[in-house]
């Protein structure tokens, strides 16, 4: 697999798939950014009266939560039926998953209609599989990390999706397949709505990529390899986030193999 | 013209117009330190409870439909109809038009109402005017530059409306009269949002300068000079970004003048 | 009390208090950014259907009213009563103050529920006080700062709020208490959102120290010395930004002391 994934990095340049972002008000002009400098072309919108239209016209689709309320909830059931019905690839971030039980039915309906990946952290990954009624507190699982993988394979398998816990180890489980990332930088916790970047980067590389495991493989690396390379630079997190916008833009394929920690 | 438009640089400083900006979701930081940076005042607003009011206080009123709703859109009419009653002076960002008809239907309204001016890409441009009932097509119409300068002449009878083509080579029409402005760099496609901020930078100019088309073209001079000394100084789009701000803040006579490419 | 002032932020960093922000569209990356360079962890929210179940796990609560319309009026009135309720400490930011009737009409709903600690510019402070039928134009009153200051008193009486003014003196104000701290940047002004951010820091320190006058001069200190520190290296308001974001950060309790301007 490693040898595809710098591929996949410039095929995705070379194509610039449309995605369009059904995501929060926090990160937009982040993840409309982080985008660009990959080299993909980011749509930002939610009108009922446009999302299947635009839905239409684009490579793929990202859903996230993060400021949810009852109009964007009808908004994101709308695209994501509009993909399905299209045959398109989509993601749902759960942001915030378990927080209350708001999200978590809004989270019910989304996964119930199978995205093709689900990204989110291990607290956020274990919540969805409670909302999916699995009980993931099997006797030997002792590590919120272990807990964590174990509600993903289930998912997986549930929901036919690629299921990626982010984190210190990033660990992208399809069905009994399990990978693991070792990139990335404690500075990175310290920024907001990284997680939805790394979501908004994997909707890109599924509207372009086929085989959709690495597509989120490719996505995780590029964007744990730009964020570390960035933070070795940056003061803080401030400093940090145009760092890291700019890394995306201008990784080499040496940077990208030299930093890669890839465990299969 | 060119000896007015630094000119028209200073008085806004000075005048710091107040610019009321009913704009979208994923630019509306960006725009905001925008027009801080040139020494405007922005207010950010878009409740129907007090767009009206807020017309009403402000010098002009920036109208971006990016990410439109049903909501926004009754806001967008509101304020666009209280600034034609005031004659205050206003400008349409049509983002995205062609993408949905739902996107046409709100521009159809807009242009109806006859702004001040109409700032887009090409295909906006071509786009918008399709809306307005314009084929422009024509048999000798073989570029989309040419096919954009056609739509925007007719446009701009038919509004009363300066129009703003911006891309690699900014265009502005008022009437016959084109100019054309070579400034800029190739980076800045790949930051989100910067022809939003050149919309609402035109905001600016427009609720200070009485010549309109003046106005636009020292707005899009200044952008397009702060753009290309940021980018020639910047690593990525991250950098760019902040360096556009910095620049926006403290441009010299000396840095305008050397720098301006106008072809009229 | 200046002994305490760099304790109370070693104990936010440290307790990481969980802050509800019900903000403005404007300001939500910055202020999320803000609260995480801190070490406060926050959430941004605005959901009829689950306010009130994020003010249960929340420490704090920030309303800041800059973008409101309807909807997010009856949200923030939900999310305060909660915080009532369960005598959660809230904070309220009355951006735009005096715009409209409209804004006002909200302002008026929120301070009868008698915030914890109230933040706004001298010009927003008087015209809540209008808002709250006070009349502030005493015969000696002359200056808009001391118009503002009686004003803030009148309000800490009524709503037994702690009243912050910020400014290029920043003034506390709690019954008849008042602090003044010098810190700060005239470049600041130039910047969207910082008082935004000095809401929701103020908010994260409510939420984790237990003294509310203190929580909120610890507060101020920090992001006007961060401010200062953070303008007199950068070149315009694009690099104070991240200036900013990196120096909440990465203060030292050597900075905080050596740069410290508090006069009670």
């Amino acid at each position: 697999m490693e040898n595809n994934l710098w591929q996949h990095v410039l095929q995705l340049r070379k194509q610039s798939p449309l995605v369009l972002n059904i995501t929060n008000y926090v990160v937009m002009n982040n993840t409309a950014n982080a985008l660009l400098a990959i080299g993909a072309s980011p749509i930002m919108a939610h009108a009922k009266s446009e999302v299947e239209d635009l839905v239409n016209i684009s490579d793929s689709l990202v859903i996230n939560i993060g400021t949810l309320d009852e109009y964007w909830e009808e908004a994101m059931i709308l695209a994501s039926r509009k993909a399905n019905q299209l045959q398109k690839p989509w993601i749902v971030d759960p942001v915030g998953a378990g927080a209350s039980s708001y999200r978590d039915s809004l989270l019910n309906k989304l996964i119930y209609l199978n995205p093709t990946v689900i990204r989110g952290n291990a607290s956020e990954i274990i919540a969805l599989a409670k909302v999916d009624k699995i009980n993931t507190k099997g006797v030997d699982s002792t590590a919120q990390s272990d807990e964590a993988v174990e509600a993903a394979k289930i998912l997986s398998q549930n929901c036919n999706s690629v299921v990626c816990i982010s984190g210190a180890t990033d660990i992208i489980v399809s069905g009994n397949r399990i990978i693991y990332l070792k990139n990335g930088h404690p500075m990175m916790t310290r920024v907001t709505g990284l997680g939805c970047s790394a979501s908004a980067i994997i909707g890109a590389f599924i509207g372009s990529i086929e085989n959709k495991m690495e597509a989120v493989v490719s996505a995780m690396c590029l964007i744990g390899i730009a964020g570390q390379l960035a933070s070795e630079k940056s003061a803080g997190p401030g400093s940090l986030q145009l760092h890291l916008i700019d890394k995306l833009y201008n990784m080499t394929e040496e940077e990208f193999f030299i930093h890669l920690k890839l465990i299969e």
